[in-house]
């Protein structure tokens, strides 16, 4: 048996004992893994140093090796993490739904962790923190497939998890972490139907490419992120121009950053120029439309190759629109669904934009950055969904569970 | 440009407006879609025997035959089916979550259409109008693939009620239907990612299977049922016996209907005997383990491929286990956590069983036919989801509704 069929058949056997854990019980042994993180921490400083030697040997980019490494004060901040996820409420057992039936039946829908959770993602191992503990909040077992890259790292803090939980409740099989570092393994468990209840990939478009094409098990999609701003005719240019460079430079590698900018023709005259020269200030390349380079002479011309693109950088398109259907059918075209900003000052505009953007966040007058967990209040996050199904958006604890119906009746036979 | 793409990229361009029509127009192009079958039911009756016609001079088997057939009374009957679901409560923009931040973002999370949802079934032309009905009340746009057997009927449906909406508010668009009968128009369907939001398969366990494992975008998987009913040592005699045989043969060829019987060492000693006769009048053949056939000598035996079969015929295993765990297990082995049943008086042991069986429904004495979206009080079901995301049991209308973030800000950035 392959490592990945034998590993996720012990989730699934945890994940039955996990499913009728109390919180209490999950919580400390949540506090427990936290503790020995920091206990063990040179242990785990020390794995990490033998991916980054091995990085560094293989000609890593500085930028993978800044993600790969860990220090003192990241394995404070991964086990604070985990201390977080200890104050979150548990949503399981939480009941959605009751009827009563003409016939007697007593119907409760409960919140019900899914079973196992495989994740798929790349180099940075506090992924392998804070998915084990999300998952183990909610009662699943969880099978990790982090990148080869991280495999020392990966090892040593499941080890300590490993071993923490063993002083806890909690079956210790419920995290398996996949060691093969082949990538035959992540294709082994896509396809894992019947053991595997959902696979969720963190990561760049390509890893999240791969598993949408090629699983068979339920996927939830995270991550691409085409983002636009569009700045109508009566946006007040002072809030203007702070949500654009919000969007795009507070932090530009991530999938909520703005990509497009759109311009109503009027704000652009009045305002664009100056706006333009802070986006240069800020280091940003811009790439305009014809009527944007008429205006500023300086960017370079924007394809609708580069309207298709996430940049997750210092570029920028810039396009000039006549109204606020040309600013949604350009969106409806090029957009990803996830999310979305309109400023005005007209809530006619504001109310339509809102309504008719298809999206997962639809903003009105605030930075597309706050598509986020924790902006949103969960406390947490396993990933932002840009599908529509089970979970939109930021998802939080919820977004781990399931349901089940519990049926108590006195004999009732259908008729 | 194939069919499926052109037919799926117009469904595209309609959603985007279902999605902000009021449900008073939704509900009067519903009721228009109703009258019309009724009232030209001769032409859609005409294009039925067609169909029939030609699946006699292929050899069409009886059973699915009388599957593809349509009568004025069967019309009459989808025709009220449309009217039920224009009483039902629109789920579309129902306020799901507010959140106030402290930084002054006001997020309202309502429900939106799902989008496009691609529907593939086989022979019942009445699936296509109430597949329609469903998604046209939800504000989604369908794209419609019936079995080529039934492709003469579900022209004349899909004209019908195309020339109907045509004097409403609703899009024509919004339901296509996909005529090419080559199985490659399914396989296309699988694969339009971005075009269609979801696929729900809606037929045997060979169509469910394929497009559990080809498609690419996302699937509500639906149907395959290997239900249990448990009678253990306490189970009410009579109690037991009707919810058993209710379980089996009020309906043997659905997912909800039982295809094994685990009985209590204790019970079966008193009175599984008298039960087999009662099954065996009811024309279902046993299929026992080892100590059920020194009780049943009549029975032939059951191997370990009879526990993974879905019969959905008149064809019982039994199995004699000696305690609650056992039962559990051969639950947790062979079944598919679709609807699970346990008869006692041990409330403890009703207790147990309800939190430990993963399934979508779990009885307590009562059969596990009402499975059912109807039985349950949601006045029309797509579907009863067998996997853990999004939806789980008997689908409903909000089981064809995603989420919107809509974030009301002034002006906030993020730092």
């Amino acid at each position: 048996m392959s490592e990945v069929r034998m590993k996720a058949g012990l989730a699934g056997q945890a994940a039955a004992a996990m499913a009728g854990l109390t919180t209490e019980e999950k919580n400390q042994a949540l506090l427990a893994a936290a503790d020995a993180l920091l206990a063990r921490s040179d242990e785990i400083l020390r794995a990490n140093e033998e991916d980054l030697e091995r990085g560094r040997a293989n000609g890593t980019s500085d930028s993978l090796l800044d993600r790969l490494k860990l220090t003192s004060e990241r394995i404070g901040g991964i086990a604070e993490g985990l201390r977080q996820i200890v104050e979150l409420p548990d949503p399981v057992g939480d009941v959605l739904e009751t009827m009563d039936r003409p016939n007697g039946l007593h119907i409760v829908k409960r919140r019900v962790p899914l079973g196992v959770i495989g994740i798929i993602y790349e180099a940075r191992p506090n992924v392998t923190v804070d998915a084990a503990g999300l998952c183990l909040k909610t009662g699943n077992a969880v099978v990790l497939r982090g990148g080869s890259s991280a495999l020392s790292s990966n090892r040593a803090i499941v080890k300590v998890i490993h071993e923490a939980l063993a002083e806890t409740a909690l079956p210790v099989e419920a995290i398996q972490l996949i060691e093969d570092p082949d990538r035959s393994s992540v294709d082994e468990m896509l396809k894992l139907n019947g053991l595997l209840d959902v696979v969720i990939p963190r990561g760049g478009s390509s890893l999240i490419q791969n598993v949408v094409q090629n699983a068979t098990v339920p996927v939830i999609e995270t991550g691409a992120g085409i983002c636009h701003t569009y700045l109508d005719e009566t946006a007040r240019p002072e809030m203007a121009a702070a949500i654009a460079l919000n969007a795009k430079v507070q932090r530009p590698s991530v999938c909520n950053a703005m990509e497009t900018l759109l311009v109503h023709e009027a704000y652009a005259k009045a305002h664009l120029s100056r706006l333009a020269s802070q986006f240069k200030e800020a280091g940003v390349e811009l790439r305009g439309c014809e009527q944007t380079r008429e205006l500023i002479p300086w960017a370079s011309p924007a394809t609708d190759e580069d309207f298709a693109t996430e940049y997750n950088d210092y570029i920028l398109n810039v396009k000039i629109v006549h109204e606020l259907n040309e600013a949604l059918a350009h969106i409806a075209r090029f957009g990803t669904k996830h999310s979305e900003c309109i400023v005005t000052e007209n809530e006619e505009h504001a109310a339509r934009f809102q309504q008719e953007i298809d999206a997962a966040a639809v903003y009105h007058n605030a930075s597309t950055r706050f598509t986020d967990g924790f902006e949103f209040g969960f406390g947490a996050e396993i990933g932002i969904s840009t599908q529509k199904l089970h979970a939109r958006g930021p998802m939080g604890l919820p977004a781990l569970t399931s349901s089940k119906y519990i049926i108590y009746g006195s004999g009732q036979i259908r008729s």
